[in-house]
């Protein structure tokens, strides 16, 4: 079993939430060693990965599709055609391991999901592809349960905090410098980040930085 | 196999934090109801619940202990004294099923601990209590790991989300009415809380109240 895992991927001012205390220059360069831990984690499970970008993306041993259309257009035009089992998952995992995606991929079920924090989906494995399509925004996951249930589908949700837990805000810096092991954690220490627990809560602060850092 | 499940539980004023969206007495009544989603699962998944409480509290068919020490002197008087093995979880787990609970309670190392969100230690298991001791509030998820590698112990760190997100804020609020399943989730819907997709990002609302809700 070696399924395809699609990478959707924003190349040029992703992670505009993290703008409080990333420069755009800062941001572009996290998000791509993020991608970089999941691409990691996504072979160690024995998993092609292919990148989804929106533009020309150099990458050395990673396969790449190119498509200008929004996410799910892009990701609906490929499930049809894709012959075996498809994995989507976010680049913006970067506490991903080959143990949570193994459960993932080896589901009993027809497909499972996995819930990100906040309502969305962090990932998704089909084992028939063209039998189900993606609705990605706003409250996917519940979207993706329903989607599944119409087509007859049974779904299993996987409970991994690692998939669960996309890197968007201040606050999840905290847990890429507590549990993160790969490039973009080492980034952000390099950067000056650490963990800070005044007050009796977690926070992340930088060094040389004043309080804009949460 | 049928640990003894360990629940620290504050019966007066908790969940402060979430005082934005929830009266003192909707606080308490909402902290008993997710002790009571928690106790369901510990139960569901063969455990004996204890509720481990700061002051007197009326509890049907569950095993209650009093102290008026702290959480880490609480708990460090007890474990020395577990003949068995011992479960300690936090009482803010609504999203705690069964299936989590005994990935936590079989692992095959000598303990597991389950990380919460932002640094702390939502559940440990420990197969010899008298070998281990506490550390909670703050980085307590580390300190746990380390005083296990003091004290020799093999230890796995469990990849839940159920288990990982416990409901302090109000943002945590959006998981429980997303995955809850339980007598908590109802509770927040009888309120009028609802999950809203405006603006890409899913937040939580509640009827009759204005914008003071997340």
């Amino acid at each position: 079993m070696c399924p395809h895992a699609l990478i959707p991927y924003k190349i040029v001012n992703p992670k505009t939430r993290l703008s409080c205390v990333l420069s755009q220059e800062e941001r572009e360069a996290f998000a791509h060693l993020m991608l970089e831990d999941v691409i990691y984690a996504i072979k160690d499970a024995n998993c092609s990965p292919v990148i989804v970008g929106t533009e020309l993306f150099d990458s050395e041993d990673v396969q790449v599709t190119i498509s200008d259309a929004d996410l799910n257009q892009t990701l609906n035009s490929i499930l049809p055609q894709s012959a075996g089992e498809i994995l989507i998952i976010m680049a913006d995992l970067p506490l991903a391991n080959a143990d949570a995606i193994r459960r993932v991929i080896t589901t009993k079920n027809d497909m499972a999901v996995v819930p990100g924090r906040g309502g969305g989906t962090n990932a998704i494995y089909i084992k028939e592809p063209n039998r189900f399509h993606v609705d990605y925004y706003g409250m996917s996951f519940l979207k993706h349960i329903q989607i599944a249930k119409e087509a007859g589908l049974s779904c299993e949700v996987i409970d991994s905090f690692r998939l669960h837990t996309d890197i968007d805000e201040k606050e999840d810096l905290v847990e890429l410098l507590i549990h993160g092991t790969g490039k973009s954690r080492v980034f952000l220490e390099e950067l000056g980040f650490y963990l800070s627990a005044e007050k009796g809560r977690v926070i992340v602060e930088r060094k040389g930085k004043k309080a804009e850092v949460v």
